[in-house]
């Protein structure tokens, strides 16, 4: 593991998202580049001195220099974006496989290199678009394809927090720090964060590409180098178009992912923070609240591969998470046996939505503060 | 009242909303362009024969003739929007108040020719923007306009209907006709029969008036003559900015309305499908559900005014509508009576909405379907 | 109309309910024991001064002796309870239709002596027992009756206010005080006032009548001479059970009722501060929200006939009530034309509910302070 | 581990509880009765074929007889009732600690032996009464202890399920076999099964106890052997009261539980299937949403400890489980060290809490089917 010392967020939810499934040990680590909060945080998780690193470099270095059963099968990269790129490029080079936080890289530029490279090696990357983990959002995926709503029409996917309403980046000591800085995010502040997870949401479920959008960027917090709100109407191959808002200003909300997709015959609604539930509404007859876990018959067989309780015994972020560690842990394994992983297996983000994302938030910042031109076409690489 | 008959639906609301508080009588009408429908409906509703009329024409005339204290107080005219400018300017030439169904008429040229005939007439002219009667929504502009929530900076209002997924308007017999015929209903399909709505929920709550705006218009429906999908980027004109969307082919919806408004220090939300809870959100504190009715004394006046029942005795759609009718009455009686209504009495959408409205729906539809120009500035008269 | 005096709650809810559907006009009243309120009263409801009178009886007796055509139809009792049987069998002894609050009179023995009376002159007596009256209320019903849900096996119902958390009937000048007052109230208190409620919700509902029950009541805010919480075991007599709870000191409750009714195919719910919606539960499917006002055909006649707007158009209590008031002026109309009123007219609460709560609350209170005997047989006239 | 073989549901979910934290191993197990499958799941779950038995007993033994460092640390046992008592007597008798399911044993007699070896060895005895483990619930508990919903008056808990609306127990090869089975489960089936979850929620956050109960029990699947609904009146020590509802028979419910505690001044709402929120409600202002997680300074330390994520990013029943085992291994690490763990490590369910859970059923079975005693004193040891 590279980053997720005692003192950050993100790291625990990997670290516990790894161990619950059984399928993964934490061997090894450079927790932090602060060498006294890497060795301490690495001994509070119980890896051996041996094993705890102060550089990354230096870690995979030993590591690589193991016997193929002792070292590490994998890395997991919870650093801020800008310490993404080195490693992941670097952990690729000495053939091991990589999961990495989104987004993938700083730069378009950086993600179209670690896209080659794992092209080039066969290994696997996997990217942590978490909200693509939750059983209820692989159903809606699985009835989309299936044709339940008919040919999907509209996308509205929002994603609103408030936790930046004031610039608490200026008092330092936490998570808005890096985020609000250029050098360390790249050119994306809110659309980068949280926007892209959103954008992800919408080609998950709907199976659909984005071809071109009109955006509008706002630093609504006076004074912010980046953006912390950011909209965009957007047009997708598939022939549909969609709504996306993601903003980091909306005063009081927390974590509040809300996607829609309306077809022809139906449509579908599901909300983040109540994850268990996928509305699906007719224009015949009742909505219906479609339980995750519920034995009723009605889950797809993906959807249940991804569920750990039965109904009314909520799973929440954390499982999400384990969602992707589990499918990416069986792939590697499958892969390093020669075997041909399943399609729920292979079900995780990976360098190519990576790629995507990096697109995503590129356009995104060429088409929000430009007045002149409505529409803007995809970046492509 | 002009329109209305047996066969229609929102005149049934204006007359139960008319009635309910036993300030308003109905006298007389016109019910229907069809003579027949027009004289049964009145029938029906206890009209005495000699004052149910075949033409609006014929009703103003021969109600002007009547004695004072005889003749009708006022019209309202519930009919397809091409059939509101007629009735409404001769309305007013003779004398009579005038309450109208949004949008208020067919076109800008129109709508300002009728303000012309309010100003010089000094009589009072009702728009029914019915969910700017909803108590909550009426906190939310109270509780703004004395800074709960710090100066504004994000608007975001939804308006989602799925009747018109299907082109149910092909059918015929149904509202969706007139609707979706350019010369009965206007440019606007959506973006006058709802989008006119979400937009004077944001202007009514903040206060604001919107500038310029980028906005999509779609005809998601294949062969709709109409846009049947509206959003918007919005500018106020007090620094904040919105986003406004509004479709009627959101599948399985049936009249969504969502608006939330975000300060510097707190935020709200409203939804009219469960209208009396306001939502009150903060960054240092528990959200708050502010329910209407409640004896607590967290209401404002201007609030209570507009509540009939204590807290948990839901109040709905009439109720709304049934706010503006006696907020009219109450209007129209001090003014004959040569007195100054109250602010809580005034408190109505008017002729002045009524422009702006055609305002919106005309920049809307210049802006929606150009790919070009990013940004409208709002269509001045 | 007898009570509703401007310093009063209920009356003003029966009347926008009467007036609201253009079938019933305010003619007389005396609206208070205060003959300067009900004279103050009566003008604001523009009721002219020879038809306001001081006493019911000189209103009844004024009124049986105006021509026919020139009379009242019906009176509508709106007093607290120790006022409810004198009038209400004076009007029957006069010929007039009665419409009365719950519940009914202040014993079992008044309430069986109205019987007689209602019985003997063929007139008719609406009791307001107004949750009845929701469209989705009905639409249970008609569901449960027609076998959707299977063999009703269980029903729970629930009614919990917070308002008499505290003795605010000691600062006198509210709604609290006469509900207090055993004398004013009669035994019940909680009981009384919106246990009967939730009882005649449950037998509406599912169509059976308990049979015995097993109760608690309590004075839970110390040194209420009332009941003002009360639950029961409660048998019926097709053979299912329920649970009934009321309570008036959940504290920060509003009016909170909710029903729920299981079958053995499936359950349903209803929640009254949402009414609009129907929750239908399966084993073997997704959950369901039927809404009122859908136009999806899915709902009953019966219920259609008591809803007024489309759906996502939130009716509420006021329409409620409406609902009663025109079935029974339908009622009262048909029967007075010799007619035979349809099921759906004569779809409202009788005198025979109104006596059957009489027993309810008579069993309730016989039972709730027993420490030693369980069941109690419901007391039978 | 004792029980949890892959063909079992809640031994999965203790698994990943254990594991998630990264404090505990699962280092041994006789995971089924099936000796194939006890070695089959072993495997799965990477336990070395020597620490995998085939029986408890065999299992105890060998492990007693390894060295300190490497032998288990404690057994967690998650088998059906009947196979409770045995594994636990004999594992505190070897010097192991034990984590056991609910309800702890077959009789309160067995649960008696149990307390009198945990008092007498020292050992610690963690029972998963898992609802208490949700911060929201903690939350809760402090803020009654503290004060502010006042003096507690009312206690309401309802746990409501549908998986048993059928007799699915006849047709095998699932958990309801055994649940069903008064051989296997002991007296209570509803009753012991959830009612117990139910009674502990109540006194867990109110810190009262039980002292009398009358209550229903049903069998209310035609030929049941035991109950599968049941309800009570609830009296506790500290002049409370309350109402227990428990039900398998309500078609469609999943996993319902609602907590409800009114106090003179406030009242307070926890709902399971949405973990995340406790609502607070009160006389005197609007009624507030705590979430968990938020960062806003209004959560008590003893809830933080509890929590995982930050507000928005929900947390569900495997976290609610690895919260009791997280501090459960926090305790018996300290005790191990001869230090006293804190009041938040100590927040877990013990083997009192098991006696009670006992004397809880066994009152609730003498109670409820006796038709003519009322009231029922607590059972006492």
């Amino acid at each position: 593991m590279v980053g997720g010392g005692s003192d950050a967020f993100i790291g625990a939810v990997h670290r516990r998202a790894a161990l619950m499934e059984n399928e993964i040990e934490l061997v090894c680590g450079c927790f932090s580049v602060n060498p006294e909060i890497s060795i301490s945080s690495g001994r509070s998780y119980y890896v051996p001195d041996n094993r705890i690193y102060t550089t990354w470099e230096e870690m995979f270095e030993k590591e690589a220099a193991l016997p193929a059963e002792e070292r590490m099968d994998f890395v997991t990269i919870v650093t801020p974006n800008r310490f993404h790129f080195g490693p992941a490029m670097r952990a690729l080079e000495l053939g091991f496989n990589v999961v990495i936080d989104k987004p993938m890289t700083l730069s378009l530029e950086e993600a179209l290199k670690l896209r080659d490279k794992v092209r080039e090696t066969g290994l696997t990357l996997a990217l942590t678009h978490v909200y693509s983990g939750y059983p209820a959002v692989k159903e809606a995926k699985k009835r989309i394809a299936r044709g339940d709503i008919g040919r999907v029409r509209r996308v509205f996917v929002e994603y609103s927090q408030g936790w930046l309403t004031q610039r608490i980046e200026l008092k330092g000591g936490n998570n808005a720090v890096w985020r609000n800085d250029p050098k360390q995010a790249g050119k994306g502040g809110c659309v980068g964060d949280i926007g892209t997870h959103a954008w992800h949401l919408a080609e998950y479920v709907t199976g659909g590409r984005v071809t071109e959008l009109c955006a509008e960027l706002q630093h609504v917090a006076e004074g912010r180098p980046v953006d912390d709100d950011a909209c965009a109407f957007l047009h997708f191959d598939k022939g549909f178009t969609g709504l996306l808002q993601a903003t980091q200003v909306a005063t009081g909300e927390e974590n509040n992912i809300r996607l829609r997709v309306y077809g022809e015959k139906g449509g579908l609604e599901w909300r983040q923070m109540e994850p268990n539930t996928l509305y699906m509404k007719w224009i015949d007859r009742p909505a219906e609240e479609v339980r995750m876990g519920n034995g009723y018959g009605f889950l797809t067989d993906f959807t249940k591969h991804n569920t750990r309780v039965p109904g009314g015994h909520p799973e929440g972020f954390i499982e999400s998470f384990a969602n992707i560690y589990r499918n990416f842990a069986y792939t590697v394994r499958a892969r390093s046996a020669g075997e041909t992983p399943s399609e729920e297996w292979l079900d995780f983000p990976t360098v190519e939505d990576g790629v995507r994302g990096m697109q995503f938030i590129e356009t995104m910042v060429a088409a929000g503060y430009d007045r002149d031109q409505k529409w803007y076409k995809w970046v492509e690489e």
